[in-house]
């Protein structure tokens, strides 16, 4: 016997609680865990709290050994089209301090944790439009709902430099050109055009959504736990490459402009109804149609 | 008040005058600056000197601050289809001068000062075909015409290496395979395929192309200065690392395979009229089509 | 008269018959040399010791100075779509030993043969389905059958880590997200949409195959021999990269996993007839439809 | 107030006690947080179980943001010169399946942490000669005693292909030249040799270790919390590339030739008294002069 | 004749004059240009005008043909050990413009216009101790006087992220770990220990300083222009790569924290006689000893 | 048994006769072989012939599975100080041709197939000064002689653009500083600089040279074929980036600079005796003493 025991590593039930604000989580006895995001039982509202919450998740579920596929998915009708309303006070009031602890730690930590934290197969299963789709993007496989609308707002929507991790996604995915134009003009890809240009591997009706994200955890099953383990490190380096070469700059050149504008980030999300003829306000109409 | 004064920075009304040979210049008082390349007011016809201009253009407008964004088009109906007939008799009357100084040096450096000189977006408005097209298709967004065509003649109109800028461009927007081809066959590319393929953002009638891109620009236009210099240095990271890899040394591998052929590269580029059965008469009649 | 002579280069009628086992090699007086690849006279089966022949074919080749333009292929149906019955005999007998002369070293030299030993254009001719596409598809110019389909077997047929040749190939022509589902699911992709996605340049006719090859061929020839000898390695920059940055470390942790499954990678690859319901019956029944 | 609360992060006094028996834990009021790693309060026993611990120690102490700058040690005389006795014994039961665990995953995972995860300054303080002098080497600066002797037994002590954060640490600082050396002879480097070589930045006496390791903790923390954050993030940048370029695939090969030779990667290394005439009883020797 | 005249390149009377407040230019009919930085007849004391000027006049000087060999110099016992006492009173006037035009475009533009623009050798030769050594170190060669000190003031000294062109002169020149050290603890380096470290290549009496200079151009002068020019092309291509990967993102990161700290970045270096105690303080003293 | 026999890898006995002319070859029992490079049983002479016989003689070696060690080095008291005086007669008479088939292809081929053709450990033994020293410096440990010197005359010398092997050589182990130096003065550095250097491991006793080289070998040997020939993938990853990175283009730009000036390239290097005055004369001098 070693002379020292293993520091333990995190037990589900224990996590699947810490965490219930932020996902609901269940796990098969495969291992094939499931997480949902949500606000209040609803589509994310985001928030200081729920983005930081993203990287402890990732890095939760990564260091326990039993846990073998991971699904991320959202809620309701939306993965992600609005802002907590008090959600960025803290940001608002110390723009100074936060603007490192959430923008820049928080924002790379959760695209890192999501890529090297969890050596288990990943498949993003977005759940309708919104924005910060990098979560989903980022999985190893990603499958969308029929109505999912991709978009990119720093730019034409709050006037930030699209620095983060969905500006990496974005690069690696369209490449330069189309890159370029989706996040000076915040164009929306719908799910057809995204599943054509290689932003998501398949549109699904929304109801199998859950469904066909299991089926392809359980057809990955299917082989040699270390076999599983050792692809994901095959299948990552291209998102490897790309978060080294462009993150920590690239965020910080974002951070750089944030505070050269010196307000915080997330004015002008609201909740439901935007402002008419305002970016968000046109993004919802084309998610309408 | 420091001890020493700014050099002064280029003054529009100074380098309009400079440069009115080679480009119309406009500018809004929003500081969107229109470029328009002509010779003698009609097409572009390809030389040493217009060649050089290029740069010097670039590197001019990108240090005014009083730029704030770049729209570069041609003039006519073509964007480049013809060399000026005496265009390089410099380079033939001294070919190993003049390959450095025009080819090496010059060439390199109009590309780079494009992505690196101009800290704002930018954009190419491609008038109609052309070669050396590079100069549109590297600007952040790309729009053009329906009747543009896109191809590389280098190496299977005029037999050179190709090594230089336009390389880098279509390998950054075909990949590998894709531009493999372009290259090696020369094969055209007409406007509709180049949108489908990412080569350009968007295709407008001809009579749309300024305004479109006086569009665009206006939409850039709506965010903070800083927030759009800044994006320039997100969105181009592949331009620059492509350039990085590529360009000086496949333009000098280039520049070897010149010297081995010991005659002047731009021979057969007539201004109207190729030899039937040419690629470069090819070429017209695909454009034509 | 220099004091040393030159060590002989290879002579074509002496290689042709070294490998005329494996390769059916002619060559016109132009220098453009066809090879096509056989078992017994029919389609590849795979086995240890034709993995190896790719590799010494590739730089015997590549070191005969009268070689001008390489085109490879099959020979029937399909371009490998069996396994040796008794092939892999040696490497079940000593998988530590085997694992690294067959596998690691032998796999790893003949993609970079391919790539480096070959330094002029190379055409790549699928003659109709198979697995180790990326012999064609890392070719400078792809051209297939109607009837081709490309798949990686690795994860999902025979529970491997996808990280040998194949595995560079669909990352560099895929990009990451399509490539994560292509080696986790081994879903199949047809003629016509390898041509959309860029895996391969035309789809041709099964009885023009050759035929069309050699006119590309031609075209390419109508160039200067240094002209088209450098281009290769202009074209070729972005596979280079590629292969450095993925190669050796993937195909170490594939062999990492095949050793943690300690049993021989080929099982379950038969000549003819997989077992219903299994990967490979699957694909096959893909490739008659 | 946001909708949701924080995740809380970990708490000192809770992780102290966590992890006490692996690291003797202490942390001054402006957040200087050393870490004397020990096995049963005397110098570390190599285990699976405390090869485990680091990575765990590393992102624990990172994701509290009351932590400013981490100062990492050993105990006693020796930082790291023996193997626990029974502590790879579940490596040895079950080769397949540790080869992955506490190989590959463990031994990535901790070089990743001290990387990416502590985005605080760090402090490496060699207390003795030791092998895995990476996690004292890797830090942003290191100090070391004057008996400190750096070497890599990987390939001349223990027959392994030395692929993991060793060799990266010492290509790093040492160059390709000096590192093959270092690693295909396990020849040792004392530390007036580590100095002039740039593997450590200073050798001070060993009673002044820790006294001098806070003294330059002190020197930090005059700086404002967030540029001491960020600068982490720029003189970080050429382990991060290190990382990413060698290590994940560095390691796989590791264990890919580990397993081709089938047994337990860390026979030999005894608690006390190598055998004579062996590569350890020799570093042993080096160390005593 | 071209259809189109050059536009003409700069003459070496015009520019001579144009910056003259700020270099003293001369040149001799090989073509070596001597620039002797200086602020009114004295040492450099940095200002937002003069760090512009450096840009402009490396473009400026690289974009004359007639110039062959670049000696770059500063003025007097310091090379540049003051701050323009209100030089930077624009920058404190509006943070938040000057930050960028000042800081991030300005201080990019002249390592950048040192490394590329100038396409002719280069020498720095170093006339004294001073921050910003960079702009003498990143010279293809570089010869310095026996009282030279180099040191980054950044964290150490004025409480900033050292990203900018000094970080990536010293991480590229000392390695990680010693750049680590000098940029975390501010320690200088003198110039006995810059030659054995290869950050200078002679040292020389101060008195030989610009002779020596002259005697290195008027060996690289021997060779054909063409040559010389190109080998710029080769032993720059590590810096290069260094500028690609660390400056704009490592900039942003800077800039980041000097606006989270909210406050003029060159607050404490006065003229002369730094407060008693303080970083800079030490180094004068060093510097004296 | 398999339907296909492998291709027979090369025998020692027939290519030992084969290259006789140029190397002699040795083996022992253990497979440790040793290759003497010699012009005449002399000192190498370089020329057209023996050049391209480098890439042929590595590739050979590496395809033979029975060498385990390699062992280069040269004969005599110089390791390559002459010119074969005819031997680039070939290359004058038709410099195009040659350009490319001797120094493009060739140079390039060499050092290529030391890296990568030869997956075995390799020593260099220096025996003397010379240029072209990246033959031995490049193999993985490397030895010399005490009067060994080492140095470029690429553009001191002969005036050639220095971007062949010797540069990536250089900069890899020199860094780019010193490697600029090194470079643009030809500067000769000595065996005992060499090794404060990093050039080279060892200086011993040119009596003693290739005893050492054997015993430095026979450590090697006690190691585990697949861990010894895996651990070359590990330790010569930064040469293969160094030559991706640098190589082909950068001898495109050297072929390039050298067609430019329109001369063969290895004039003025005799066998013995350069002009007073000369590079080379000082380079012999500087040996002597």
């Amino acid at each position: 016997m070693s002379l020292q025991n293993f520091i333990p590593t995190p037990k589900f039930s224990d996590y699947q609680e810490t965490f219930k604000e932020f996902y609901k989580l269940s796990r098969d006895e495969d291992g094939v865990i499931l997480a949902e995001a949500h606000t209040k039982g609803g589509s994310i509202q985001l928030s200081v709290e729920n983005h930081r919450s993203l990287g402890q998740l990732f890095s939760t579920v990564g260091a326990d050994p039993e846990n073998e596929v991971f699904i991320f998915t959202g809620t309701g009708q939306n993965f992600m089209m609005a802002v907590d309303p008090d959600g960025f006070a803290l940001e608002a009031a110390d723009l100074q301090y936060w603007s490192y602890e959430y923008g820049y730690k928080d924002g790379r930590k959760h695209v890192s944790s999501l890529i090297n934290d969890l050596e288990i197969p990943t498949i993003g299963a977005m759940n309708g439009p919104g924005f910060h789709s990098e979560l989903c993007l980022m999985c190893d496989i990603t499958i969308c709902t029929e109505d999912t609308v991709i978009f990119d707002p720093h730019f034409a929507g709050i006037g930030s430099v699209p620095g983060d991790g969905i500006h990496c996604c974005l690069q690696e995915l369209l490449g330069v050109k189309r890159a370029a134009y989706a996040l000076l003009t915040g164009h929306p890809i719908n799910a057809q055009k995204a599943l054509e240009l290689g932003l998501v591997n398949e549109v699904v009706p929304r109801e199998k959504l859950i469904e066909r994200a299991k089926e392809i955890a359980a057809g990955i099953m299917m082989q040699h736990r270390t076999v599983r383990r050792l692809t994901t490190q095959i299948i990552r380096r291209p998102w490897k490459k790309r978060i080294l070469d462009n993150l920590d700059g690239g965020f910080g050149i974002q951070m750089f402009g944030h505070l050269a504008k010196n307000k915080a980030i997330h004015v002008g999300i609201k909740t439901e109804g935007h402002e008419e003829g305002s970016y968000l306000s046109d993004i919802e109409k084309a998610v309408k149609k």
